[in-house]
C-alpha cells in the first residue's frame, strides 16, 4: 500500500512530523512490552525468554492503528486547543489506549507506583493482561475512557452521547471495520440526525479499515471505495481516506485529513451559533485504510503477519519451541529505537513529551471522561405536587405514566438552562403517556421537518428513533459524561438491549472499586406497554424476563421497582432520578387504573420497599390464614379483586394482603443491600401461613429472590406463564392464571381450614371464568362488573 | 403528492390496471372490515354502532401500501411465473396480508370455517384481533408468512435465509421506514455480499417510506432522496422510486419499477449460472413513497389522517361519543365499492379473483413458507466414527468443539449435494475450533477476495459476519424455509440476539399448535469461548446468562445442553440435529481439557441427561455423605479435582459424583417434558444429603430448576459469581468459589460427620488458595500441579 498520490510529497516534511513518529514509535514499543514483557523494559540487556511473560494475551493488530490516531490527535489538540476525547470502538487494542495514557502522564498520576521511569516501564508491562493487573481491553481502568472495548458496536452511540449539550467538546471516535458489521454501529451513523451543532459538540468518526476480523475479511473494506464513499454520503458524512502504510507519507496524509475535517466542524459550529441552525450539514469523516498489525513483524517463519488477519491478536508466539523468536520479538521492538525515545532512567524524552498537549486537554485526563467529576444534580420538583389525589383506595382512576410524565416535565423545565437531563424512547414517548413532555420541549430532530410534525425541532430534548440501541446508546454516552436521562421502552423489546445492559452494569460495578472514579447518575428505564397491556399487539409483545436478567447482575448495582399505581410511580421516579451508578428498572402501565395510595402512603410504602396493605387485609391482631402478595400493577389489581371476592364470600377468612414496590426487598440482605431482615421479612410474609403471590413477571424470579426465606415453601406464584394473544385485558391475566378467579380459588385451596367448606365458592369461581369466556369471545370485551370493579368504597 | 413525471401517462393504461386496482380495493375493504366490523360485511344495509367492534385493534397506516404491494407481486408472478414469498417487515399491517391470503382462497383452504362467502367474510373480520381469534400482526397463523410482525428488523434477514440456497425463489420484502431504523436491517442491507447469484434465490428489498412511526417523522423519508439513493447504492443496491398517491399513476410506476427490477434480477441470475459468479451486482430494489393511512380519511373532524402519523393505527374511533363517525367510517368502506369486488354470496368477483397467481404460486400457499413441508432429514454420519478415545477418565486432553468440527465436516460434506446445511458464526468458527470445516467448505463471501484470504469463496457455506443479529436472522430464515444449520457463537455475545431468540421461540410455541404447519429443524445454538475461557478477554466477555433467558421460554420448545466433554458434545450434537421444532442451546469449551467418557458411555450418558459417575464415587452400597453435583465442562474438572482431594485426604467420607449434561432434566416433569421423575431425581441426588453444585452458569438457574424437589433445601450451588477480570483460567474459578478448593471445603462444611474433624484439611484448603494467589500473581499462569491435573489413573 502506498499513500494517495495527491498527498505523497512527503520528504520534504519528515522534519514536521519527527516528534509526532517518535511519539508514535513510544506508542507502539509500549504497546508491544505490554503483549510481552514482565523484565527488561527499556531492551538495556539483550532479550531473553525470562523477560518474556509465560502466558501471552492481546491484540495487536488494531493497536498501531489507534497509537497513530491517537498521536495526530494530539498534535491538533496542541494545534487548537480542542477539547477532545478518544472513543476507541477497537477497544480491543487496550496497551494503545494504556501506552499513551502513560504517555501524557497521566497513568502516573491515578496509578502512582506505575512510575515514569524503568521500574514504572516494568510494572505497566508485566500488569497488563496480568492476574492482579488491569484487562487487556479498553475498560473503565483506563483513563480518559467511558468504553469498554470488548463487546464490539457501540462506539459511535457513545461518542454522541458524550457530545450531546456539550458544544465545546470534540468526540475522537475511531470504528474498527469489524465492529462496522454490527446492527447497533450500522444505524448509529445516522446519529447526526440527532445533533445540532448549535447547541451539541461534534464526533468525528474515523472508520479504522485494516481489512480483517479474527480470520476472515471485513465488509467494508471489500465494498470498494466508491460503493463505500456513498455509503458514507448515504450516512451523511464527506469521507476523507488516508491510505498506506508508509510513515511519513501516511502522517502527511493524515494530519491533512484530520486539518481539513475540524476546520470543516468549527465552520459548521460557528455558522450554526452564528446564525441558529438552518440545516444537517455533510459531516466530515475519516478512512484510514492502514495495514492490520502495521509495523510489526512482516512475515514469521515465512508466513506473512502484517496486513493479515494472523496480527490480530500475539503475532509471535512459541518462544519454547522456537527460541529463535526471542531474537525476532527484540528486533521487532528495537526497530521502534526506544533509546530515541526514553532517557536514562526510562523517562519519556522531554521533546517528545511535549508533543502531548496541555495537561487539562489530554484525552486521558478530560473530565468528560470521568463524568461524575462534572455532574450537577438535577433540579427536581416536588413529586407530591405532581400527585393524583387518591382519598380513598381503589375508587379514581388514573394514568400512571401520564402523571409521571407532568413530573418528567417539571424536571425537563427546571434543568432546561442547564441542558442536562434528555428522555429517550423508540418512539413511544406520547404512546407511553409522557406526552406532558412536549409541553416545555419536542422531538429532537435534524433531519428534514414537515408542517404537520408534532413537535419536532431541532433543539428538542426527547431523543425518539426506533432504535433500543441507539436510545441506549447515546444515554449510556450521556451517562458517563455526568448528565441525567430516562429511557422509557416498551417492556418486551428492552431485550433488544440486554446485551448493552450487561456492559453497562458490568462497567459500574468495576468503577465503583476505582478511587478516582466518580459516581454518575444512574441508567433509568421505565418499561411500559408491558405484558399485561399487550392485548392489542399479541404474543410477540409479551416479555417480562428483564427483570431476571437484570438480576444477574451484581446486587450493588441492581435496582427493580414494580410500583402498583401512579402516585407510587412518582416516589420511585423522584428516588431513582436522585441516585448515582445505579441501573434502574421500572415497571408501570400506561392504562387508566385504579389508584391506591394517596401519596404520602406511596411514599411511606416506597422507602419501606414492600408491607402490609392493612385497609385491604382482615387479619388484624391475629396470624393470616393466607397472604395475598402481589408486586406490580395489574397483578395488585387482581389481588385486591380476589381479596374483595374472598372477604365477600367467605369473611371467616383471614387475608393479609402485602404489596412489593422494591423488588429486591424481598432477597436476603446477604444478597442485595435492599433486601428485609428475616426477622422483618418472616413479620410480614409470617413462617408457616400460604402465600399467594400474584406477580408481574415470569413466577420464578419470585422463588430465586425468597427460596432462603423460612417461608418459601408455602409461596405459590402465579404470573406470566409465555400465554396471550390479542384479547382483552382481562383475558390475559385469565390465560396465565392470575386472574382475580384463579388467585381467589388458588387461596381457599392452601388454606387446611376452609378447603373443605368452600367448595360452593370454588365452583362459583369456576362458574365466573366460564362466564368470562363466553362473554369475551361473543363481545371482545371484558363483562362490566370485571372491568368496571372497583375497591368497595366503605370498607 | 404525485407520481414522477416520467411515469405519468397514466390515463391511457386506465384498463390494464383496471382488474389489479379492484385486488387492491378489496384487499383494502377487507382490512377495514378486519380493523372494524364484527357484522354486515357487505354494507348490505346500513351501517350502525351495532356492526362495529367494541374494541377496536389494529393498524391502518401501513396496510393499504402492503396490499399496494402485494396485488403488483401477484402481477409480476402471473407474468412472469415467478416462484415468491412475501415477507411483510411492517407486520403490524396484519389484516393487510390476512385480507390477501383470503383473497386467493388459502385462508379458506387452511381455516375451513372461513368461507369465501358473506358469512366467511362476517368471520374473517369479527375473528380479527378479537378473543380466541387471531392476532393483529402478521404471525404464525398466517398463511405463506415466516415472519411475526411485532418486533422489528429482521424482514431483509429472514429474506435472505429463505432464499439461500433457493435458486428459483424471490423473496419480495417489504421494509417499512420505522424498522429501517432498527441495528438489525440497518446492518442487514449488506446481506448481499452473502448471497451468490449461481446458487442462492434473490431478494427484492421494497423500502415502504410512508414518513411516520406511531408518532414521530421516520429517519429515511427525512435525508433527502439524493443520500437516501447514496445509500443504498452504497449498501450495494440501485432504488427505483415510486413515488405518489394517485392509484393509477401509481400502478402504472410501481408495475414498470417492478418489471424492471425483475429483468435485471433475472439477468445477473442468467449470467451468474450460464458463466459462474465473477463479480457482486448492483441489486434492484424499490422505493415507494406513498401516504401513511393511503386510501383512508383524509381528515376527521377537521385533524388531519391520510398522510400523516396520526394514521398509524385506529384512524376513525369514538363512535359512541361521535355517532357521526359510523358515517364516515361507512363513506370510506363504500369508497372501495364493495359491490363490484363481491358477488351476491360474498364471493370475490371471478375476474378479480383470477388476478390471484395459479395455485401452486401464490405467496400465501408457497410451501417455502411452511418449510416443514419440504424438510428433509440431514444425512449425518456415525458421530463415533469421530469420538476421542478415552479409554481411561481423566487421562487425555481434548479439544470438544475441534472434534464437533470434524463431525459437522462430515455433516457438511455428506450434505453438500442437497445443499441445506450451513453454518452461522461471528467470524468466530475457527477460532471456536471448528476449522475442520473448511476441508470442504470455505467461509462465504461475494465481497472482493484478495490474495491471501483464507478459505473465502462465494461458494462457502460458513456465513462469518460480525454481527449476531446477521447470522441468526439469516438462520431463521434457513430454517423456517425447510433446511438445517448450526450457530456458534462467543457465549457472552448470544444475549445480542435475546430478543430475536424470543420471537423465535414464541413463533414455534404457536406453530405447534397450527396444524397445518409443519415441523421444521430446531434452532441449534453452540455457546462456546465461555464465560471460564475468558481469561483472555476478561469480565466483559463473561455472562453466562443466556440460559436464564431460555428456560423462560415454553418447556416444548426449549432445551439446554452441557456436554462436560468431548464424547459428550459428540452425542449431543448429533441429537440437536436430528431434533425438529426446538431451539438448542449447547454450551461447550474449546480448551484444551481432560476428557471423562467413551463415546458409548458418553451415549448412555447423555440418553439419560444426568447420571451417577460411578468411577469417580466411592459411596458404593451406601448412602453418600455428600452429592458433587457439576454441569459445564468446567465445573466437572474442578468437581472430579475436588473429589480426588477429598477421597485422598478424607477416605472416610462417602462421595457421590453427578453429573448433568441435560440441564432440564433437574426441573420437574410437570414442568418440563425432560424433567427426570420425582423417584429418579431422589435416587441420585438423595432426599436428605448435602448436594454441593458445581454449575456452569448463574448459581441461581439450578435453584430455580430444582426448588420443587424434595432436596432442595440441601443444595448449595457454585457458578458465576459476575467476578473475573483477565487472568488465568482456574483463578476464574477461584475468583467465583468454584474451584477445587472451595468445592472441597463447601463439602467438608456440610457434612456434620467431618465437619470438626477435618479443620486440619480445611486449613490445607486455606494455603492452597493462599499458594495458589503468591503463584500465579508472580508467574500469571498457574501452579502445575493445577494446571497439570489428571485423574488418578488407577482408581
Amino acid at each position: 500500500m502506498t499513500a494517495s498520490p495527491a498527498l505523497s510529497e512527503t520528504t520534504s516534511r519528515h522534519e514536521d512530523f519527527a516528534l509526532l513518529d517518535a511519539w508514535w514509535r513510544a506508542a507502539n514499543y509500549l504497546s508491544v512490552g505490554q503483549i510481552y514483557l514482565m523484565d527488561n523494559p527499556l531492551l538495556r540487556e539483550p532479550l531473553t525468554r525470562a523477560h518474556i511473560k509465560p502466558r501471552l494475551l492481546g491484540h495487536w493488530g488494531t493497536t498501531p492503528g489507534l497509537n497513530f490516531i491517537y498521536a495526530h490527535m494530539n498534535r491538533a489538540i496542541r494545534a487548537r486547543d480542542l477539547d477532545t476525547i478518544f472513543i476507541a470502538g477497537p477497544g480491543h487494542g487496550g496497551p494503545g489506549i494504556v501506552a499513551n495514557t502513560y504517555l501524557e502522564g497521566t497513568y502516573s498520576e491515578v496509578y502512582p507506583h506505575v512510575t515514569p521511569d524503568a521500574e514504572g516501564l516494568r510494572r505497566l508491562f508485566t500488569q497488563f493482561s496480568f492476574p492482579g493487573g488491569i484487562p487487556s481491553h479498553v475498560a473503565p481502568e483506563t483513563p480518559g475512557s467511558i468504553h469498554e472495548g470488548g463487546e464490539l458496536g457501540y462506539a459511535l452511540l457513545h461518542a454522541f452521547g458524550a457530545v450531546f449539550d456539550n458544544p465545546d467538546l470534540l468526540a475522537c471516535c475511531v470504528i474498527g471495520d469489524g465492529e462496522a458489521e454490527t446492527g447497533a454501529l450500522a444505524a448509529s451513523w445516522h446519529s447526526n440526525k440527532f445533533l445540532n451543532p448549535a447547541r451539541d459538540g461534534a464526533v468525528l468518526p474515523i472508520l479504522h479499515l485494516n481489512g480483517y476480523k479474527i480470520a476472515g475479511p471485513t465488509v467494508l473494506a471489500r465494498i470498494g471505495e466508491e460503493q463505500l464513499t456513498q455509503l458514507m454520503r448515504g450516512y451523511g458524512y464527506e469521507p476523507r481516506y488516508v491510505t498506506g502504510d508508509e510513515p511519513f507519507a501516511m502522517h502527511v496524509a493524515m494530519s491533512e485529513a484530520l486539518d481539513a475535517a475540524l476546520d470543516e466542524i468549527r465552520a459548521q459550529q460557528r455558522e450554526a451559533r452564528a446564525s441558529g441552525f438552518r440545516q444537517r450539514p455533510l459531516w466530515p469523516m475519516i478512512v484510514l485504510r492502514s495495514p492490520k498489525g502495521w509495523t510489526g513483524p512482516k512475515a514469521v517463519d515465512g508466513v506473512p503477519i502484517e496486513g493479515s488477519f494472523r496480527a490480530h491478536q500475539v503475532p509471535l508466539t512459541g518462544f519454547d519451541e522456537h527460541p529463535a523468536h526471542v531474537a525476532l520479538l527484540e528486533a521487532w521492538m528495537r526497530s521502534y529505537r526506544p533509546e530515541e525515545l526514553f532517557d536514562a532512567q526510562g523517562a519519556l524524552r522531554a521533546d517528545i513529551a511535549a508533543q502531548a498537549p496541555l495537561p487539562t486537554r489530554r484525552m486521558s485526563a478530560n473530565p468528560h471522561a470521568n463524568g461524575g467529576l462534572l455532574l450537577k444534580d438535577l433540579a427536581l420538583p416536588d413529586f407530591r405536587d405532581h400527585a393524583l389525589a387518591v382519598p380513598l383506595p381503589g375508587q379514581v382512576r388514573g394514568e400512571a405514566t401520564r402523571t409521571c410524565g407532568t413530573f418528567l416535565r417539571e424536571v425537563m423545565r427546571l434543568n432546561a438552562a442547564h441542558a442536562n437531563f434528555r428522555v429517550m424512547g423508540p418512539d413511544e414517548t406520547a404512546s407511553n403517556r409522557l406526552g406532558a413532555l412536549f409541553d416545555v420541549t419536542d422531538r429532537m430532530s435534524t433531519a428534514e421537518i414537515l408542517p404537520g410534525d408534532d413537535h419536532v425541532a431541532p433543539t428538542g430534548r426527547v431523543m425518539e428513533v426506533l432504535s433500543e440501541h441507539l436510545c441506549q446508546g447515546w444515554l449510556e454516552g450521556y451517562l458517563l459524561t455526568g448528565r441525567h436521562g430516562f429511557f422509557s421502552c416498551y417492556e418486551a423489546f428492552i431485550h433488544i438491549i440486554d446485551s448493552m445492559f450487561n456492559q453497562h452494569a458490568k462497567w459500574l460495578k468495576v468503577t465503583r472499586h476505582i478511587p478516582w472514579r466518580r459516581p454518575i447518575a444512574s441508567l433509568n428505564y421505565l418499561l411500559t406497554s408491558h405484558v399485561w397491556q399487550q392485548d392489542h399487539n399479541g404474543f410477540s409483545h409479551q416479555d417480562p424476563g428483564f427483570l431476571d436478567h437484570v438480576v444477574n447482575k451484581k446486587a450493588e448495582v441492581v435496582r427493580v421497582y414494580l410500583p402498583p399505581d401512579a402516585n407510587t410511580l412518582l416516589c420511585v421516579t423522584d428516588h431513582c432520578l436522585r441516585s448515582r451508578n445505579y441501573v434502574n428498572v421500572i415497571v408501570a402501565g400506561k392504562a387508566p387504573a385504579l389508584q391506591w395510595l394517596d401519596v404520602e402512603s406511596a411514599a411511606r410504602h416506597c422507602s419501606a420497599g414492600l408491607g402490609i396493605w392493612d385497609w385491604a387485609s382482615n387479619d388484624a391482631g391475629t396470624t393470616p390464614d393466607v397472604v395475598m402478595a402481589c408486586a406490580g400493577d395489574v397483578p395488585t389489581l387482581e389481588t385486591l379483586a380476589a381479596v374483595d371476592l374472598l372477604r365477600h364470600r367467605l369473611p371467616e377468612l383471614r387475608v393479609r394482603v402485602v404489596n412489593v414496590v422494591d423488588l429486591m426487598a424481598l432477597e436476603s440482605p446477604a444478597s442485595h443491600p435492599h433486601g428485609l431482615s428475616d426477622a422483618a421479612f418472616d413479620s410480614i410474609f409470617t413462617t408457616d401461613t400460604p402465600v399467594i403471590f400474584a406477580f408481574h413477571g415470569y413466577p420464578s424470579l419470585v422463588h430465586r429472590l425468597t427460596y432462603k426465606r423460612a417461608n418459601h415453601r408455602n409461596f405459590h406464584v402465579h404470573g406470566y406463564r409465555e400465554e396471550g394473544t390479542t384479547t382483552t385485558p382481562f383475558d390475559m391475566t385469565v390465560l396465565n392464571e392470575l386472574d382475580r378467579f384463579h388467585l381467589a380459588a388458588a387461596a381457599i385451596d392452601r388454606v387446611d381450614r376452609v378447603r373443605n367448606v368452600a367448595g360452593h365458592l370454588q365452583q362459583h369461581l369456576r362458574d365466573r371464568l366460564l362466564a368470562h369466556r363466553a362473554y369475551v369471545n361473543r363481545h371482545g370485551v371484558d363483562m362490566p362488573d370485571i372491568s368496571g370493579w372497583t375497591w368497595p368504597a366503605g370498607r
